[in-house]
């Protein structure tokens, strides 16, 4: 079988660090690994395989060989490496927002979209943690029952914002319950047993651009610019998986029955429901789990065609580095174009 | 000035605790004060101005004497001992669920449907805490512009299910940054950096209680018996603040401004938006402040006549012991039938 010479590029990072468990627990085809992050982690080393792998720098020359360039150190980092990564032949996953409008970048959810693989030019994005968990909840109802609109509440973990933000919950709570001052250094405000709506920057719209890309990425991949979609992104004191309050009305009459089964049928999609005992998808039940977990499908109350969902996924997961390794896995099953140096 | 011999039903709860500092803070005319509580409680006090209160069992001829009995207690005391209070010639305000839909006892946040407290047959009702915040932040904006279609997501404090909520929040959080196992007496599900959907029994609508709350007291309070509300209710691991994330959809057009400027002269509102830091209402703001904090009032992006807001208010003030209290305070103050022993 083919093997292939892979990257991480943030492979420090707490999305970097499951994209390692992943290539192995998921027996990917790694020829070599190569592993890259920020100049604070130089001279650190990163574990694959029971192997010490040393953290490298990123330069303009440091892809040559390498097949698979995983990237995850933001947006910035993409935007100024994936086009180096491109020209040294690499296929690029990229798990940052810097590419994922563009109209020559797919942005795929394998489950969803693959056929958008087909065609790329180097570059292919993975999609916002909280864009892919609704996704996964609403696409599969979406192909047969039309959805015409989704109003959506999240809640989302500190994992969102890294591996140094869930830390900070973690260090700011143990500080409130020991009465002891805390200096906050990753959120903008207080975490601990308080939450806030989501921080990322303002647009003039009124959303924030975490909002924005939710809207953006599911137009993108559903294939529907004008399907509407309001949300409010709220980060909530837990550690590493979303959840989402999904309202979605659907062109044509469905009940939860039916959505109910075509879920139990979605791949990647786990339904858990357990009406007798008030038990629905926590993020503890998606923490470290592949599939996004939907539960409490029931008839909204207030207007026809119409369901309201729960929703929990682990943003570390679905929501980025099992995403996008599932991207390259999908890319090696379909012959897409991937270099071989 | 009148005052009044007062008791309290649940003096030791979390709710009865706010009321005593409240009836204090806010000077209520109380001539006496006398407390009640659960068996496990006897022989413990309480403090009401500097002296220490002792706690007494309830008992058929306890109330003899009594002119206002605030109860909080939970609808099964309230169901076996407000009647007899009514009988003593109690006026009660009872916060429990227990009378809140009965057609002849007002349900009422003084702000918005007063007069309501006109007439009643001794049982005046104070309503769930989620949905007052929802109606403090709701009502204005429908006098003016008639609501059509609520659809709500809300983040519900540990306060809600009591004392022993708030305190197992923490004991279990400590626990799990320490690495200690800890069993759960209150919640039926992990609190700590978790949450889950509301654990108020189902109905067979798919709503929980908790849920249905909301929409008959809204529908009761704002005497709109048609209005369409979808509502998913969740607690989250904050201690005593809810919040919620609303889409509201107006038979007339609105803009946000207009809603911004109704909302700033709504008696009980703080509008908080410092929207250039992403500065919205936190459970922290509203916690032990009187008003409803609402913020995030944006135009929807997925539907005409429709704005998002967000909400937060401290749920044991506002949503229980204050509104309560206010509800007292407006009866002495319109004249409403108050028993003078």
């Amino acid at each position: 079988m083919t093997s292939f010479n892979v990257a991480i590029i943030g492979a420090t990072g707490a999305v970097g660090q499951e994209m390692l468990k992943l290539l192995e627990q998921r027996e990917f085809p790694v020829k070599t690994i190569r592993c890259f992050a920020s100049p604070q982690s130089f001279g650190k080393t990163v574990l694959f395989k029971g192997k010490k792998i040393p953290v490298e720098k990123l330069s303009e020359n440091c892809f040559q060989g390498i097949d698979i360039a995983l990237f995850s150190a933001g947006k910035k980092i993409s935007l100024a490496y994936a086009p180096l990564a491109v020209k040294a032949g690499c296929l690029v996953v990229d798990n940052s927002s810097a590419y994922r409008m563009d109209p020559k970048v797919p942005l795929v959810i394998p489950e969803i979209n693959s056929h958008a693989l087909e065609n790329h030019s180097g570059i292919i994005s993975s999609p916002n943690c909280t864009a892919t968990v609704m996704l996964m909840a609403l696409a599969p109802l979406h192909r047969q029952f039309k959805i015409r609109r989704i109003v959506m509440a999240t809640y989302q973990a500190a994992s969102g914002a890294g591996q140094k933000a869930m830390t900070e919950l973690q260090e700011e709570s143990r500080a409130l319950l020991e009465n002891r001052p805390y200096t906050r250094t990753v959120m903008p405000f207080p975490y601990a047993f308080n939450l806030f709506p989501h921080n990322a920057p303002m647009t003039a719209s009124g959303y924030n651009e975490e909002e924005i890309k939710v809207i953006e990425e599911a137009h993108k991949i559903l294939e529907e610019p004008n399907l509407r979609i309001a949300v409010t992104c709220v980060r909530v004191p837990v550690l590493r998986a979303h959840c989402e309050a999904l309202n979605v009305e659907f062109e044509n009459p469905i009940t939860a029955q039916e959505a109910k089964a075509i879920l139990q049928k979605s791949p990647g999609v786990t339904v858990l429901e357990e009406w007798d005992q008030n038990r629905f998808p926590m993020p503890l039940d998606a923490t470290g789990h592949d599939h996004i977990f939907v539960g409490r499908i029931r008839q909204d109350l207030s207007n026809a065609n119409t369901l309201d969902l729960w929703a929990a996924g682990d943003q570390l997961l679905k929501g980025a580095a099992l995403n996008a390794i599932q991207i390259a896995e999908t890319c090696i099953e379909i012959g897409s174009r991937i270099s071989r140096n």
